[in-house]
């Protein structure tokens, strides 16, 4: 995968980028909204593009448990079946399958695991998730990991990592004598595991860069541990990842987390929380969250952020965002989530635009000022 | 209110006509999103516009509950506070405390009610509901109307008719000694009942006249009759309403009532089906109903209907929408309701042009045709 970097910013180790797939190109730093299940939620393919989104991520767990593979093959993979024609990332399920805990059961050869649908039996291996992805036909398609909570005992983490390392190999070896499905290139990323143990994320990391891939992420990050330490094992992550590679820190977060990483070399990130904050009532503007559903807002005629150029900041008061929700009705779901993610490309654009000017710092500073600060719009 | 008949069928009483509001001109027959409570359910202004939506109707009760019309007031009006800058028609209120049963009580002054919300108590006069529709600033406000199902015995229905018809000359008189709050011209149009009674209609009509609505609705239909007694009833109803003024038949109905009834000579229709079906997963097609949740699309990758120019036509197979009503993805309502959105709107269109056209009768036997046929796409 071709990834030209096109500025660093000169106090921090953060970078601007592009790379390059078959379904258009990526500009880095970027967020990555979540596409679980053949949609982002709420959202169309339209609203996507007029919010700037460049690449959403699927999640093969449930793409695999429905529609099902076979319908997506003779769609002609993802993209043609949900109408998306710009790049998508698949995850490998790992993580799915870390979240349902009792439904499963890891061993070196894969993972059994039960439908959270129907409690039906299913086994992904490394091989068979290389396999579902071929078939997604994903532009970006990760290894099956092995997700453990933050913190869990050296001993486990140590194994954990040893097992992922395992799969990466096989996920590696599998994905070079296969071939893609649908007349285009997939790339795919390895994934650094290693807890909250710097020695443990280092001989990771050095293991899997051997195995050459496309771009590596960080996971097990995002599960538990405090950002004080998730700041530290991205900085120490990414300091050995090659410089050549892009960078994914996976499942991250909130905006303050993004910024912190971008600081730290990262240029890929994908999280829940833009989509399903909004379908809570829960928006960003530039001073803060902001609690819609509060009935503090009710006969409020201003937009969530008078600064905004999102279709719902453009056009709808926070009364009548208030309404929706206190009514139920789905309209509000939607117009929070085009703003979150709005919200959200808009900030990666921006801090791209700041390494670029080589102001970094002082546009982190002017950020977060606003964002942490009492005033309330 | 200006009523304009620009063509009239030659066979049948169909008419093509159109009338103008502060908010724009409306093209008749003309069908009437159902947007109870400042949302036609899950679209935005946008997709109104998209799919040629001239108006849309707000509940009365709803929007008197939530937001109340203290907040209504202070956004300026629904129209500001929904951002719609076309014409909207509100209810009375009338049909919705009917539909609440036994959480009502009707008398002479009015009628007691309970909120379906919280069951705080409210009492709707005649008067009241004209200076809700007066903070409301609908284009198009209704009378308060007494609706009984379908069939009702004569005395019964007698009394109601009588209890509505008293009520509708309160109506006309607050209405005509009250003025409009947002700086625009409101329209009052009268309600006739008397249930399948031909001499009960033809009485009430005759005493509503006098009063002299900007228009006139057929109510109490569409609560239980038979589709022959619906169209006899409107039949017998245009034949004395008088022609310069707009007939709107209320709650009414499938694509085929909607037909039958612009036969008759009726010019507006408003009805929950096109947006409830959806979100049901029944989509409307040249070719009749399609229930689009069933495991018999999981694979079809053809759209609802391939003539359709929709959004969701142009962009989505069946199988996909099959699959995110299959996963509960509120997308699929969004893009479900679009549709059949779109359908309503066409087919009035497409009546509209065949009235213009002469061959009304032509072209509804063409359209039955397919509709009926047991051909499916």
């Amino acid at each position: 995968m071709k990834f030209e970097i096109i500025a660093r910013d000169g106090q921090t180790v953060a970078r601007a980028g592009r790379f390059h797939t078959a379904h258009g190109t990526v500009e880095t730093p970027i967020f990555i909204p979540v596409g679980s299940i053949g949609t982002v939620k709420t959202l169309s393919p339209k609203d996507l593009h007029e919010n700037k989104v460049q690449i959403i991520l699927g999640n093969t767990y449930h793409l695999y448990l429905k529609p099902g593979v076979k319908i997506l093959f003779k769609a002609g993979g993802l993209h043609r079946f949900i109408n998306w024609s710009k790049p998508i990332l698949t995850d490998s399920g790992g993580f799915q399958v870390y979240s349902l805990m009792d439904l499963r059961k890891v061993t070196d050869e894969g993972v059994r695991f039960k439908s959270h649908w129907d409690g039906s039996e299913h086994f992904f291996t490394p091989e068979k998730v290389v396999d579902i992805q071929r078939r997604i036909g994903s532009d970006i398609i990760m290894v099956l990991d092995y997700c453990i909570a933050n913190p869990s005992k050296k001993k486990e983490t140590k194994e954990a990592a040893q097992l992922t390392l395992g799969w990466a190999e096989r996920s590696r070896e599998h994905f070079l004598k296969t071939n893609n499905l649908y007349g285009y290139s997939q790339f795919q990323f390895g994934i650094v595991q290693g807890g909250v143990y710097p020695d443990l994320r280092k001989e990771n990391i050095n293991a899997l860069m051997d195995l050459n891939f496309d771009g590596y992420a960080i996971g097990g990050l995002a599960v538990g541990e405090s950002g004080q330490i998730k700041n530290e094992i991205t900085e120490i992550s990414t300091h050995i990842l090659p410089e050549e590679k892009v960078r994914y820190l996976m499942g991250v977060g909130t905006p303050i987390d993004i910024i912190d990483a971008i600081e730290r070399g990262v240029d890929m990130f994908d999280c829940v929380i833009p989509t399903r904050n909004a379908r809570n009532g829960t928006v960003f503007s530039r001073f803060g969250k902001v609690v819609i559903r509060n009935a503090q807002y009710k006969a409020d005629f201003k937009p969530i952020d008078e600064a905004c150029k999102c279709y719902t900041c453009r056009n709808f008061s926070r009364a009548y965002l208030r309404h929706l929700f206190n009514v139920n009705e789905v309209l509000g779901l939607r117009l929070a989530t085009l703003h979150n993610i709005h919200f959200y490309l808009k900030l990666v654009r921006n801090a791209r635009a700041a390494i670029i000017k080589d102001n970094f710092i002082k546009w982190k500073s002017q950020f977060l000022d606003l964002y942490n600060s009492d005033d309330k719009l």
